[in-house]
């Protein structure tokens, strides 16, 4: 039984002892808004910090009904049996609205559930995006300390969700099933780009013309991107997650790829780079929430957004005037 | 002749009046990077703001080589027999390297060169593409103000460009050619959301079945996006511009388009949040471009850098601590 409330150095020790349950706790305290509590997870995570790091972050994305839930279950799984020690985390800011998380329901990951190895953390409920997603590094950060060497982050496929994944992964794989058609209808803008390896999941369903098909479109459409320089060629591979097949080559790919980014360099700059894209958004971020709170910039930010839309001042000289305001001398 | 140093009084005035000389020069006024400058025009441009905004803004853009000056050319003619009055803009952020902007061979728009209702303005040369933008779209305001009601913006495809030719008009038209194959290797990522129109130009050069096969790939890579709201439905055309042929079919297309944003309220929507956005970019461009010239603020941003990408310090801790020393108050 751990005691109520823990101190840093407690959950710092508790973290790098991979004890779930004070990890469980730690991830707690830097989902917390609270400011007090914000300030206490930042000494943490830098208390945990230099030993984060040591993992491969695997992000996974698709519509809903594609089956996420079970291919993470069996994939998961698969990775136990190749001895990783894997932590799934989410990033589902839709929770607020749907009432559920997507990794809320854990008796969907029947394979996974009280595995030793296994940490399983669905998304904190009622945040938008921006605290999800700092959140969801924050705790990649702690289960890596924890010793975690897989990280698989789910997204709910909605909104700015899958960026997020990007922003904090090494590899983003998204998740698809040949739906009514065999077009790429439900694939959401932008996405593309994003995606490292698709997989066809609910392949053995699938009439194999339909499959080759629905294949041959991806391609076309992954044509439209140029190639890529540091990273293998976005591949299509097929699986049957709740009979556990496809999940061999699925591995392989990501051998090749974690093989390859590290070689040439491309898996630490894409970190480092990570890790200043956040440090400069969060700057970006506390200001214009410190120029939301402030009531008088408030009030001349709307005088001058009224000031813009009447055409009365450039929206250029509108912001030459904000600014001004702002006195930052 | 004009006199070396214009008032801004006499500027407005000239700009008002239609004066094509004086417009060139008030252009010249809002290009200019100098601080002094930079007041000035932006009190010209609150001047003129209220007789601006009564135009159809088209950005046109499109790989190099796929004929846009000469594109510009012809449909510049044809909306000058429609009784249009026509300025041609550009936003070219590549022409410090190539040496040569888009439009600064202005011989290659022979049909336009000298006609009565035409102003063509190349892109400034030797500019970031922030500044380019900016002052393209200042010059937007003041070629409306001078009674110009069908604004052309050119891009030259590199880079963001297209961003911010979308960011300025009120439909984008990609121009492009039946390549060596049909494919659609040649569009950037990123565009195909963002285009209104495709036009495929010297299709009287193209064999009809490599067309229609083109114009096939076309709308099956428009099928990934999500169906369109509030603006009619893409369409592929095509054209010959060296021979004017099919303007007619593009034009009703921008009829159409036209009248369907206005009637349902998109395009003031599109416009005024547009003019937002830019004032809320130009904000937080100050005041990075402040951050950046602040030398204890650089030093010490190239600090916490090197503690980032060191693992000494977590990102979100990182921006913490440079926001507090920003000390807002």
């Amino acid at each position: 039984m751990i005691k109520n409330r823990l101190t840093i150095q407690e959950l710092k020790d508790g973290v790098l002892a991979s004890n779930k349950a004070i990890l469980g706790r730690a991830i707690s305290l830097v989902e917390s808004q609270s400011e007090k509590d914000r300030t206490n997870a930042l000494s943490l995570v830098n208390e945990v910090l230099p030993f984060s790091g040591n993992s491969f972050r695997m992000g996974i994305t698709g519509a809903p009904g594609v089956g996420k839930s079970t291919f993470i279950d069996g994939f998961g799984d698969f990775l136990l049996s190749q001895g990783k020690k894997v932590a799934i985390l989410a990033i589902d800011p839709s929770s607020k609205i749907s009432g559920g998380s997507i990794l809320g329901d854990k008796t969907r990951m029947e394979k996974l559930v009280g595995r030793k190895n296994v940490f399983i953390r669905p998304s904190p409920a009622g945040h938008e995006l921006g605290g999800v997603a700092q959140s969801t590094l924050e705790s990649i950060l702690l289960c890596e300390a924890a010793g975690y060497d897989f990280i698989i982050v789910e997204t709910v496929g909605v909104g700015q969700s899958e960026t997020a994944a990007k922003e904090m992964t090494d590899m983003l794989l998204f998740l698809t099933i040949a739906g009514a058609g065999d077009d790429l209808q439900g694939i959401k803008r932008g996405i593309m780009e994003m995606i490292d390896l698709v997989v066809v999941n609910k392949s053995d369903q699938i009439d194999s013309q339909v499959l080759s098909k629905l294949i041959g479109n991806f391609n076309q459409a992954l044509h439209l991107f140029p190639p890529r320089e540091f990273r293998p060629a976005v591949e299509i591979l097929n699986c049957s997650a709740i009979n556990s097949i496809g999940f061999d080559q699925i591995w392989s790919f990501v051998i090749k790829y974690e093989s390859k980014v590290k070689e040439n360099g491309s898996f630490l700059n894409n970190r480092n780079s990570q890790a200043l894209n956040w440090m400069r958004r969060s700057l970006l971020n506390m200001i214009q929430k410190h120029l939301q709170k402030n009531e008088m910039l408030k009030s001349n930010i709307e005088k001058f957004e009224n000031l813009v839309t009447s055409k009365r001042l450039s929206p250029l000289d509108a912001a030459k005037q904000i600014f001004d305001l702002l006195n930052l001398g």
